[in-house]
């Protein structure tokens, strides 16, 4: 097992470990509610994002356990944006993770109110650590920071324009907007509020911040060129679902081999951010090898 | 004009501005999220939840000014949980307040993502808000009142129990579990946040929180009776849905009269509550009459 891959699984499986003790099963009252939730929260995914929060407070400088609530917070909230992307008014997806997404297995109403009570609860276990510190400035800004990440003007506004961009001739600067904004401002808050968490000063959170813009949009890149070409057993999910809905998407409007560049290109730059940091910044280097090795191999 | 009409009005006014300065209109750029989202949030609407939290924060000493991001982020929580109980998934609503509700005038789609950014939104609201205070503790004593009260605990797990109790046979116990998620949990919140802001002591906010209960099932009995007896033109939705769905109602198990009786009872134990407070905490005083008066008179 490499480095990155012992690394990996021992932060998913602190991170899992936190998600279910935010969701107690209670085997006395089944409630089909907190059932929903777990089964769209817990049970695979990559954690990618906790997992960044996490690493970006170590390197930082802080003690990842200072950061769990906000990684925490992080998977809940794209969680909750999995169940209601799925929906049928939205990319009716019937598999996710190699499973029925939520409202296949639930029922459509139950599914809306599980993505509500993600996203809810993802805030309430924010404020609760927020009043448990003596100070609770950085707990505050990681906050702030995330709420934004999620809104209307981050990943909320994102999908919005992904779904009024359906069916239309794209270019590329439509494409980097509603990709910075759908998947790139949550991983991007997920590496900031980690950062603020472990202490960063202003020039280590620049750094950071540049990291996590290369990282966010990398993701989606590598998501792009994974949906094209990949397999329905690598990805988890049906393949070739952006074409056939006409989305907006990398190799579309750079054809694949620019695309490939482009990401190769993003992984360069995220490296250069963080070259001035410590050792304590391996686990982000490897992450961004990690994301894009999905894509374009090593 | 009453003393507590011009009461409602003057705060109506005030919570109408700071709500639509929170998403502001931008000609220039139109964004069909922003306008569901306002089509959703302005216009209409009695706000009583915003005027509980600024009236709350007064009866503990306070200004209203301390407690109006409370007020606006409730109202936000209140304005999603609209949208999405509207939806064809779950309650299939296409009036509301006498116009086409959300999903009608924009879309599912559309829908579902006004209210996740409202829902997110009210939390950005708050975590700014607390950070520019000198000691953010009250602030976000408030943030995770209100989280708590809207989550899987309160008003989404008691929209999954209704749901689930459609078409059953329920008793009262089932029909007060229910309530005191779905409506009660807010309005009571509503009260507590406003007077954790308003610097309220122990037992003030007892007193208060022994009042916001009353007024949370009031209001929901209420609403039941004027459901089942009111007109469109007085309600602005469309009458007789709940028996037509078949849900769970304070008249359906009471009984009209002994609904209307135990109306009156809440009335009187919420101004027994009150009673020690000061001159400040007329406007709450004024409001109980004005939740129950709706349904039964003066």
């Amino acid at each position: 097992m490499s480095r990155l891959d012992e690394y990996l699984d021992r932060q998913r499986q602190q991170i899992n470990a936190a998600l279910g003790e935010v969701f107690p099963e209670d085997p006395a009252h089944p409630h089909r509610l907190i059932e929903a939730v777990r089964y769209g929260l817990l049970d695979g995914g990559k954690r990618l994002r906790p997992i960044l929060v996490l690493a970006a407070c170590e390197a930082a400088g802080g003690a990842a356990s200072d950061a769990m609530p906000a990684a925490c917070a992080l998977e809940m909230i794209h969680a909750y944006s999995l169940i209601h992307d799925d929906l049928p008014a939205m990319d009716d997806d019937a598999l996710r993770r190699g499973r029925p997404t939520t409202h296949i297995a639930f029922g459509e109403d139950v599914a809306i109110l599980a993505g509500d009570a993600l996203l809810t609860e993802a805030f309430a276990l924010l404020a609760r650590a927020a009043l448990q510190r003596s100070d609770p400035r950085r707990m505050l800004a990681a906050m702030a920071e995330i709420a934004a990440a999620a809104g209307a003007h981050g990943m909320v506004g994102g999908q919005a324009a992904d779904l009024a961009a359906e069916g239309q001739a794209v270019d590329l600067a439509t494409v980097e907007y509603i990709h910075v904004r759908k998947t790139g401002a949550l991983l991007l808050a997920a590496v900031r509020s980690g950062a603020q968490l472990g202490g960063a000063d202003a020039t280590t959170l620049q750094r950071l911040t540049r990291y996590g813009e290369c990282v966010g949009l990398a993701f989606q890149i590598a998501d792009d060129i994974l949906d094209a070409e990949g397999e329905t057993a690598q990805t988890g999910k049906a393949v070739g679902r952006d074409q056939a809905l006409h989305k907006a998407t990398f190799p579309a409007v750079l054809g694949m081999p620019a695309a490939k560049a482009r990401l190769r290109e993003l992984r360069e730059q995220a490296l250069q951010a963080l070259a001035p940091l410590p050792q304590a910044a391996d686990p982000l280097r490897d992450l961004v090898h990690f994301v894009v090795a999905r894509a374009v191999g090593g």
